[in-house]
């Protein structure tokens, strides 16, 4: 079989032997004849599955005892409704950084639920997009401050804390959750669609501080309540327990890899490789300041984008799939999440010379 | 290996020819080197999945142009809140037959965007449980009346329709959709969750008449908006891929099998071998009326309920596995879906017999 690297930004590529194992296991799972997708989530075998992945993601990112763990239906876009309903009044305000498609469309999602006021934008800075460090003293009785570190569809990321004050954080880490170590303690919440670093779609998982649980308001959807969800351990309603078994075994493989500051540093390698290739050569070009260039999302144009399409079809008889930019960007974008090995960027970088040698 | 049986409520046995295929195109899915869970919802090929995954249920049910097939996040329970959440106005009134746990549970996620009226409910008639027929002129403004023909924990069906002059009927339908053949042209709305008939949890399957659509409340959570999603083809955020990839190679197995009236004719036939076997004994007991009696949940009882323990451990013993009754009722009961083969009630009606023989 070819060797091919799928570079999709979500869903996205799982570890290879994440998706062996699963097959392996696929019709006869844990010696029961059935596959895990075919048991109750009250079993006694699926509670284990549930209790260690849930445990082995608070190993891997030391969340502290005063956090809960939820793992719930409805993916990000559930959660731009979710976190308005659960932590504020609807006289309430939210404030949020917008530096791109996501955080952007949280702010009109809160704006139902309460009154979302945007404290902070990506604006340009020697012809680049960029994002001044926000220290603000604007709305200190804000119910959260809302951000997203790592925006998929931009490739733009940014490693500070958003200085507020004591308003908590609430973060969108989607496409940034488990490719490097965090301090759990500083945010309110953090919430993450599945798809990109933890498993399949259809799932989001949800750390959140204790005391902010308790003030969903009253017209909360009963399967998005973070309160309800906590008493009964993510089973209020059945989970989707296809996507929390295949979470779990990322889990454990990101474990075995040496967990979040190994793996840090290989997703260090990586974009340094890829942004190095891009920097390195006119014929490409990344769109985004150094200071925010996102390590999982690499955004990528050709000085001639008339050639897109021509690269973007020589790459996949390459097999370096699923490059094309977002249909709101246009151009590249090469996702390289925590299953994405080294390899498979050399690959590229090797392809982008390549390429660049033919039609340079 | 040992012949299983899986007689799971839900998460569910899924067709074995199903389960086998997915497990062969596990991590190289048509010829794409990738698995189908870690393609882009926007790619070609994924795209393809999901048009021929609702064209082919279209078919199966025989649905009308009229009405709008979603596929969505939250299994029943968000459709819970997503029901009154789309069709009604905070003012207006739903109505309600209530006749097992689940329906009961809608009365009041209902309530909280409507005036949620139980307009009937189950009874006893002749010491068994049972469900009278319903006409009523009540709250003939109701934007809908809501009931659930197959109640899951209570083994309660109901093969009417509930008369309620010009008021849409919207039903429940997660462990009975796919089971028999339906007029779906006498309803406003179908849900299911997937995780019994149609594939593994995570995945909610709407069908809706059109012109039920565009009355959302201001409030909706935008990715449990029917109107939003419609517009988007379900793929308004990103939805559970891979439960929409089974739920199509489960249409295809079930058109394969001859349709829903083939299904149909079996599903009566395993459904009558079982309640035979009980109502043979005095040793077995079912609570519901004939005139109510599910074809897909038969709960029964010990006459002598110390050997409840005895019997689901020589059960799972003898392959017969998840044969324990909902924890809200105990006993036994005995989930037989569409892809519980004939030989599985089988198996059970001769080990019923066998663990009479010896403990009757």
């Amino acid at each position: 079989m070819m060797t091919a690297y799928n570079f999709s930004a979500g869903p996205a590529k799982l570890p290879e032997e994440v998706m062996l194992q699963a097959q392996n296991e696929f019709v006869d799972w844990n010696g029961q004849h059935s596959s895990v997708m075919e048991i109750s989530h009250r079993s006694k075998a699926f509670l284990r599955v549930a209790e260690e992945a849930e445990s082995d993601f608070r190993d891997l990112l030391t969340i502290p005892a005063n956090y809960k763990v939820l793992f719930m239906h409805g993916g990000g876009r559930g959660q731009f409704a979710a976190v308005p309903l659960n932590l504020s009044a609807p006289e309430q305000c939210s404030t949020h950084i917008v530096t791109g498609s996501w955080s952007k469309g949280a702010v009109a999602e809160s704006d139902k639920y309460n009154n979302a006021v945007v404290i902070a934008e990506a604006t340009i800075k020697d012809g680049l997009k960029y994002v001044e460090p926000v220290k603000s003293d604007l709305q200190p009785d804000a119910a959260y401050c809302h951000f997203c570190p790592n925006e998929t569809v931009d490739g733009i990321a940014f490693d500070w804390l958003p200085q507020v004050g004591s308003v908590p954080l609430v973060a969108d880490m989607s496409s940034t959750i488990l490719s490097q170590p965090l301090d759990i303690d500083k945010y309110g919440l953090i919430y993450a669609g599945a798809q990109k670093n933890i498993g399949p779609s259809g799932l989001s998982v949800v750390i959140v501080r204790d005391d902010l649980l308790g003030k969903a308001q009253a017209i909360t959807p009963s399967f998005l309540d973070y309160s309800l969800q906590s008493q009964n351990d993510s089973m209020y309603n059945t989970p989707p327990t296809y996507s929390w078994y295949l979470a779990g075994l990322v889990f454990k493989w990101l474990k075995d890899k040496g967990g979040v500051n190994a793996i840090a540093a290989i997703n260090d390698q990586k974009s340094a490789l890829l942004y190095e290739a891009i920097d390195s050569s006119d014929f490409y070009n990344n769109p985004v300041h150094p200071d925010n260039r996102s390590k999982m999302n690499v955004p990528f144009t050709l000085a001639n984008g008339e050639l897109d399409s021509v690269f973007l079809e020589q790459a996949e008889s390459a097999g370096l799939q699923a490059l094309k930019g977002h249909r709101s960007v246009g151009g590249m974008r090469a996702s390289i999440y925590n299953a994405m090995p080294l390899s498979g960027v050399q690959a590229l970088v090797a392809f982008m010379k390549e390429f660049e040698r033919k039609f340079g």
